[in-house]
Order: C-alpha cells, then sequence, then structure tokens
C-alpha cells in the first residue's frame, strides 16, 4: 500500500503511481491509498490503481513524505506503521521503518526510475508518463537549481518512451485556470512596492478569493509571482483564511525565514511563512515591521 | 565573422558566442559581427568577441538565421556574400553559399555542439554557458514540444562543465523587468473574453506603452500569457505601434494562420500576425470578424 502526502503535488502523485505500476509488473498486489485531497488534474493517474476498501497491506510505503503529520487525515491511521518511507527531503523525520532518503535529488522521481532500473521492470510509457509528472512539476520543468545532469539524462529516457511529455508541461505548468487568472489579476492590480522596490506586498482578502472564485489550489506560489520582479528581493502575501492571515514569502536572498521569525513562522531560507492572528491592519503592521526590521540590518 | 539575426534570441547569440570561442580554441581568428539590436541581457555573451572595425573576413558564417531579409541593417552588406549558414528552421531560403540545416534541432546550439565534438574542441564552462543559454531560451527551458531526448542529453553535459545554468534561468525565463510588469497589469486588467471563453483579447496602446515604461524588449510573447489561459484557444494582442496597430495571435488549435491571413496577414499555424494600416475601431472591428470568420466554421 503506498501512501502520498496531504496538498498532493505531481511527485508525490506521479511517483507513487510509477512505484506501483512498476511492482505490479513484478506481480505484486500494489496499491494506491486514495488521497482525500486529490486534484481534478492529478486524479486521472490515479486511475486503477486506488486500493479496494478493507485491502489489508502486508506492507505500508510513503512515498515523498518527510513527515508522518504530514500523512492525509484518512491516512493518519498508518503513522506508526509505516514500514518503509521513499523521499529526497533533507529533513525527513525518520519515522517508518526503513527510510530510503537521496536528499540530492530533484525530486522522488528520481529515486523511484533507479527502483525500476534496480527491479530489472521495463520502463513502459505507463511507467514513465507519470515518472515524467513527478520530475517535471518538482523541478519547474528542469528550471530549479535543484536539477542536475542525472534529472537531465532520466527526463531523456522517460521521453524516449514516447510519452506525450509536452501535454503535462502544459498543463501543469503552463495552463492557468480561469480562477487562477483572477486571482493574478487582483494581484497585479494589489501589488505594492516598499523599500526601494526590494519588497512587493499584496494583501488577499477572502472577498478577493470570493471574486475570483479561488479554491485552495489556485494559490499555490503566488509569492512566487512577486519574487520574480526584477529588483525585487522579498515577495509577499498577506491572506486571509478562516479568520486568521497566512504570510507566504519568497526572496532571492536568504531572507524569508528570517523575516517569518519575526511572526513566530519559519521555513527555507528563501520560502518561508507565518500565521497571524490578529485584525488585517494589524497583520499588515506586524508584517511590515517584520519586513523592516530585517531589510535595514542588510 | 559570425552573423546573429535582427531582433537578436538567446540561440543566435548563444549558438554564435559559442561558435566563436571553438574556433578561437583551434586558432581561427574569428569574431561576431556587432549586432545593432543587442538588448542588455544579451551583451554579456558578446564580451570580447566583437570583430574590430574593418575587419577583413576570409569567412562569413550567418548562424540561426532562415532568410539573408533578417540580417541586421548593419550586416545587409554580406547578404550576397554569406558562405555558410547554420540554421534550424525548415523554412531555410538557401541563400547562403552553403547551409548546414537540422530541422529537427531545437535550437541551432544543438548543431552547435555536434560541431564543437566534431572538431575535437573540449567543451569548456565558456563555451557551454552560451550553448545553455541558446538551448534553454529556444526551448522554454525544455518544455516545448520541440524539446527532444538529444536537447536533455545535451543539457547535461552542458550542465557537468560546472556553469551556474540557473542565473540563465532565472535571468531570462523568470526575472521580469518592472516595465514587463507595469505592462502585464495592464494586460491583466484590460482582457476580454469571448466567443465562450475561447477567445482573449487584448487592445494595447502607444499610451498603455508609454504609461508602463515599455520598450519592444518587453513585449515578447504577450499572446502567449493569454493562450494559457483555460478555455482559451486563442490569445489576442492587438499593438498600436508607430501608427499602426498590429496583430499578435497564439492558438492552441492550428487557427492563428488561418485567422490572421483574413486581415492579409500569415505565420506559423499556432503563432501568427498582421499588421492593419486603420484607425482603432477599424482594426478592432477588422480582427473580430476575422476571429469571428474562423471560430464559427469550426
Amino acid at each position: 500500500l503506498i501512501l502520498t502526502h496531504r496538498g498532493p503535488d505531481g511527485d508525490t502523485i506521479g511517483s507513487a503511481a510509477a512505484l506501483c505500476r512498476a511492482l505490479r509488473s513484478l506481480g505484486k498486489a500494489s496499491y494506491l491509498f486514495p488521497n482525500c485531497d486529490i486534484t481534478e488534474k492529478l486524479r486521472p493517474f490515479c486511475d486503477g490503481l486506488l486500493a479496494p476498501e478493507g485491502f489489508a497491506p502486508a506492507l505500508v510505503c510513503a512515498v515523498d513524505i518527510a513527515d508522518s503529520k504530514l500523512f492525509t487525515k484518512d491516512a493518519a491511521v498508518f503513522a506508526d506503521v509505516c514500514d518503509l518511507c521513499i523521499d529526497h527531503h533533507p529533513s525527513n523525520k525518520l519515522y517508518a521503518g526503513a527510510t530510503l532518503l537521496d536528499g540530492k535529488a530533484s525530486a522522488v522521481a528520481e529515486i523511484i526510475y533507479d527502483l525500476v532500473c534496480e527491479m530489472n521492470v521495463p520502463l513502459t510509457a505507463e511507467i514513465a508518463l507519470p515518472l515524467f509528472l513527478a520530475l517535471s512539476t518538482d523541478t519547474g520543468c528542469f528550471r530549479y537549481p535543484a536539477t542536475t545532469p542525472k534529472t537531465m539524462r532520466i527526463g531523456a529516457e522517460l521521453m524516449e518512451t514516447g510519452i506525450d511529455f509536452y501535454s503535462i508541461n502544459r498543463d501543469f505548468l503552463e495552463t492557468k485556470s480561469r480562477a487562477r487568472f483572477a486571482l493574478e489579476q487582483t494581484i497585479m492590480a494589489k501589488c505594492e512596492f516598499s523599500h526601494a522596490g526590494r519588497v512587493a506586498l499584496v494583501v488577499l482578502t477572502e472577498a478577493d478569493m470570493a471574486a475570483a472564485a479561488a479554491t485552495e489550489e489556485d494559490t499555490s506560489n503566488l509569492s512566487q509571482l512577486l519574487r520574480c520582479i526584477e529588483g525585487v528581493d522579498l515577495g509577499v502575501i498577506l491572506r486571509e483564511r478562516d479568520g486568521l492571515w497566512r504570510v507566504s514569502m519568497r526572496s532571492l536572498l536568504p531572507i524569508a525565514s528570517v523575516v517569518c521569525a519575526h511572526m513566530g513562522g519559519g521555513g527555507h531560507a528563501r520560502a518561508a511563512g507565518a500565521t497571524l492572528n490578529m485584525t488585517m491592519d494589524e497583520a499588515v503592521s506586524a508584517l511590515k515591521a517584520a519586513i523592516s526590521a530585517e531589510m535595514c540590518n542588510e
């Protein structure tokens, strides 16, 4: 039984689906545990692979899950009985019986690709397509710094199976939903620059979300949009959700986690967040104070 | 002497620079002809390679130039004396004394990479960096359908020389100038959908361009932004320039050139254009009529 993480992305679903198919080609009774957070775009990759109700697994394997806290709600029951975890997060909590970890892999897909070769499973298009989904989405289509020559060569091998790789790139990396487009319209209209153009900030209310008919799925990487503007060191989204204010921050220099620490948050050096339980005006003030504290110190 | 095309992009400049360096490593007196349209971002790739005034070449080679009409203004003098053309456009006019053409190469960089190997020139980082620029920019960082397994493997070889490939991807594929951002703000604010959401149209005046402080460099691929919205088959920008109205169109289905043909324009099946010499209202009407003529016929 293969588990994928909450708020699933292309790497957890694609890697899990490829592993499941590879094991099946060896005659194993292999299934994906249904992910209750699955999105419409990712759902087809699970077709025909979902575990029937009451399936009693001999072995439970987590894919791309650094912490058992990231199991989906339904999968919490497996938190203490996970036999194997296959992951690429250096921060992995080693909660599983055994852990296959490669912190240098750009995506778990690289590890699954190696396993497929190691198990002498023929690399079919059925296995290559979900692996390409995983590799392409986790590396921004081979664009991010974690991409390596090995990533590129695996990409080449996957493409050689004849998969329609461009449909993956188009659907997952180019196409914007109408709601996402509406949300980006709002963000571009509300963007405020400060600190000599080095900070770009947008405050997004629940009313903005409703006006765009946007869901959580439409909100990924919004602060990255702002960070990519020339001269901007820090892109920040302050978003209302369930009465709280969530800060999401991306920086060019490694200052995002430091700024978020001022607000009781944290994360990676260049991608961090915080949650503020206060009014909008208070949240904006707290955020601006945290930013100014660090942007002056440089 | 190596020539690059007018309105230069990463492929013409990067491929030419890499070829120039490779020839130099064989002891050849090799130079780039100065490109009068060079942009600030591409300029550094020509550093130390530009031909001195009065340089009399023994051989003239055009890189990524399908037609001698695409020579820069200053290079027009070479139109009838071009000895060699290295290109990947199937539409190449075969104007040069000899033509090395590979219409299946995703970028001319692939052909130059093969030449570097063929000439037994060691692949140094100095050669790999401009080749990566060429390959990455012409394939949207390995995203477009013209990408092949060979493209990926060449990318891997280039990365292995230790170049800072991410700085190329960041500067050329992620970073937006403030003027470009302002232009996108305008485009998102002015976007109009029609034909049940299948057409997205923006009219951009010279006043809009001035308000965004945008230059020609900031206008590339604007219609692609619209084409990538979910459900949109046709993304269209109608832009005022020097008193004329320029149509730029991208489509998911192969209808862009057909629609543009109604206005006396043309281009590729999915990326086409036209120029209209009329008032704004007339141009909008002509454009809408051309679109409706084809969008109903399907």
